[in-house]
């Protein structure tokens, strides 16, 4: 199967924002066996847009289409969809109610133009959205196949995968299987290297490395006839790859450190609380992101101001004037007086420069310490992070954080 | 002037890459009042290229392309723009001549298939390339024009901005200016039905809405012979805007509310600290993503146990128990025991429930209160956020933080 993935909207055409969406599905598509033919961008203009359904289908036979599904007048995929499949648009009776409820239940006045978001091309199978009001449909005529979704990831990224994947599954031919590895501390060009005559020598499964902000990833893909064959294929590699990278790997089902740590802590019944300095509460917002961790997690304490130090944590004025306050004197303190307050069973603590200003040749931008008090002991821990920018340095301290407390928890047992 | 900006690269396809030359090339052309149509990918391949080339002149009279000018057998952009354009591909021996130093400076060996980026459409005006052996080009006949860059951004980039652009800046008919105003609490499809008959009526300035994760951005733009008129065109659009939906800007600078809030705190003087139960630490996170907070943001207090909250921020376990924790007097006097630690000029709280359990039909998921001291006075504010899922609630709660704030600082002076 051949496919282009269209995009909609005049602020992709003005730069406003990054075709993020575009390279989400490019990515998709190619693990489920499509080959992706082009990407297209078209504003919001009715007759370019029709020309470009048309154009697109040359060589391919299926487009996916991201925007313009709208509310709002210049939404148009819809209707161009429609008139470039000679299908009439009509209103969908249960996809209206949807409509009208979302709308009761959080109190808003449902203007006009609301109503074209439960009218569908007549043959269309619509995909609901549960993060917004316009759905995403499918429509087939003539072997040419269109998936039409929202614009905004937040919408489009769940339908996909809760919907449109199954749905494209279940039409691709040969079962494909994958697993995608999780590996820390190994960059990507390092880890191609372990491996590099597997990827060169295999044509299937195959391996391909990705990287990630501060991690890297290898996916081991299979496409055979059956997904028993396919399955086969990929533990064999699995098997091999293990050999070469073991240690590094810390997830065989493309799982998130931070939920791996927290579902530990749940299982064991371990409670944490953190102190923050650089980190500004990123690691607490990590952690709460996860629903379900307020049986694990206690507390967390950002202390921005060396006096919030001081107040909350009981940091010694000594200690901060002797080691300053990005040391792994003042990390420990920080942890100790956590469990002080807290007396949770993992006390983890951070100070560092996350930049841009407030290096030194002594200190540069980008040194972290991480403090942790556990089973009675306090430990630090150093680390001098690459210094690209400030988010960077900061999201990259947090996986840090993680990566301490997955080492204690699963490492020195 | 219209243009189709087309990237080449099998890469970009299997979503390996993001396409950043894309959005900036599609920034610089509007900027120059150079209309962008569409953006078009397509892979290493002779023939899709060709008819992509051919296709996106359809309606454009200028195609910019990057990518495919390398060395490698697959580098084909070159070759299948002469083809389209009917010129002959020839060594310009002065190019010849730069890649055989570049080759020495570096000692290097040249191998043979590197000789093809000395090699240009017979009539191409050549964009040396100090930063790669690729050279751009463009290339002109009957009215339509193409320029054909680099793909490395490092690489091009540099090409654009000294050497692309003021040849083209000797081109352009007419000047674009905009402003994106940002819009709170009014949706999108609000906004474009008190608007409307402005946006009906106008084809310059144009007014358009789009739609992001917890607010709308409003672009009013216009194209005229020069930049003053451009500017005096949105100015008067601006004014009927503002008469429209006034109080409901935030900015006409496309600038973040925490940025405005923040900077506001710097030039005021004011200390901010916050205590926050359901956004987990998302806020201080958000205002520490701020470099140089530290003069306004003195500390963070995550009390997401019970317990917690009467430690850390002295919360009476009677008001606890008698209102529960999501309740305004729990809020207000979390920011009250805020206020004792920290004695900060504003003292900000949240409690909520930000799903996807613990709602009930009294207290619904995505029921928050944010509590403020300021001024010797505690104030708290209830609001019911749209359930769609955890993230989006968070990120909403930490939005109606910030908007809390930018009322006090703002409009209650």
């Amino acid at each position: 199967m051949k496919c282009t993935i269209l995009s909609v909207g005049t602020e992709l055409l003005f730069g406003s924002i990054l075709n993020t969406n575009t390279v989400y599905l490019s990515q998709q598509m190619n693990e489920m066996g499509i080959d992706v033919m082009y990407h297209m961008t078209v504003g919001d203009n009715p007759l370019r847009l029709k020309d470009m359904i048309r154009h697109a289908y040359v060589d391919c036979d299926m487009i996916i289409t991201t925007g313009g599904l709208g509310p709002t007048q210049d939404d148009l995929t819809k209707e161009m969809i429609a008139e470039a499949f000679g299908e009439e648009i009509i209103t969908f009776p249960e996809q209206l109610e949807i409509l009208q409820n979302h709308f009761k239940r959080y109190d808003r006045p449902m203007t006009e133009n609301n109503l074209k978001q439960a009218n569908f091309p007549k043959n269309a199978t619509v995909f609901p959205n549960p993060n917004g009001t316009a759905p995403g449909f499918a429509l087939e005529k003539s072997g040419k196949l269109i998936v039409s979704m929202p614009g905004p990831p937040k919408e489009m990224v769940p339908m996909f995968e809760q919907q449109v994947r199954p749905f494209l599954e279940n039409r691709s031919d040969g079962a494909l299987f994958y697993k995608t590895l999780r590996v820390f501390e190994l960059g990507e060009s390092m880890l191609e290297t372990r491996l590099l005559d597997l990827i060169n020598s295999q044509t299937d499964p195959t391996l391909a490395t990705y990287a990630k902000d501060h991690e890297s990833t290898l996916r081991i893909a299979s496409k055979r006839k059956t997904r028993a064959e396919a399955e086969a294929a990929v533990s064999e590699m699995l098997a091999k790859v293990r050999e070469r990278i073991g240690p590094f790997i810390y997830s065989e089902e493309d799982e998130d450190l931070s939920r791996i740590v927290l579902r530990k802590l749940l299982q064991d019944g371990l409670s944490l609380s953190v102190a923050e300095s650089c980190t500004g509460g990123a690691f607490s917002k990590a952690v709460t992101d996860v629903p379900g961790v307020s049986a694990v997690f206690d507390r967390g304490i950002v202390t921005y101001s060396n006096q919030a130090k001081m107040q909350e944590l009981g940091v010694r004025a000594e200690t901060l004037a002797q080691y300053g306050a990005v040391s792994s004197q003042v990390a420990e303190e920080m942890a100790d007086g956590l469990y002080r307050a807290s007396r949770s069973d993992l006390c983890l603590s951070i100070t560092g420069i996350a930049g841009p200003d407030g290096g030194s040749a002594e200190k540069p931008v980008g040194l972290i310490y991480i403090g942790l008090r556990h089973r009675g002991e306090v430990r630090s821990y150093r680390y001098q992070l690459r210094n690209s920018n400030r988010r960077y340095i900061r999201s990259n301290a947090v996986m840090h954080m993680f990566l301490v407390l997955y080492k204690t928890l699963f490492r020195e047992d």
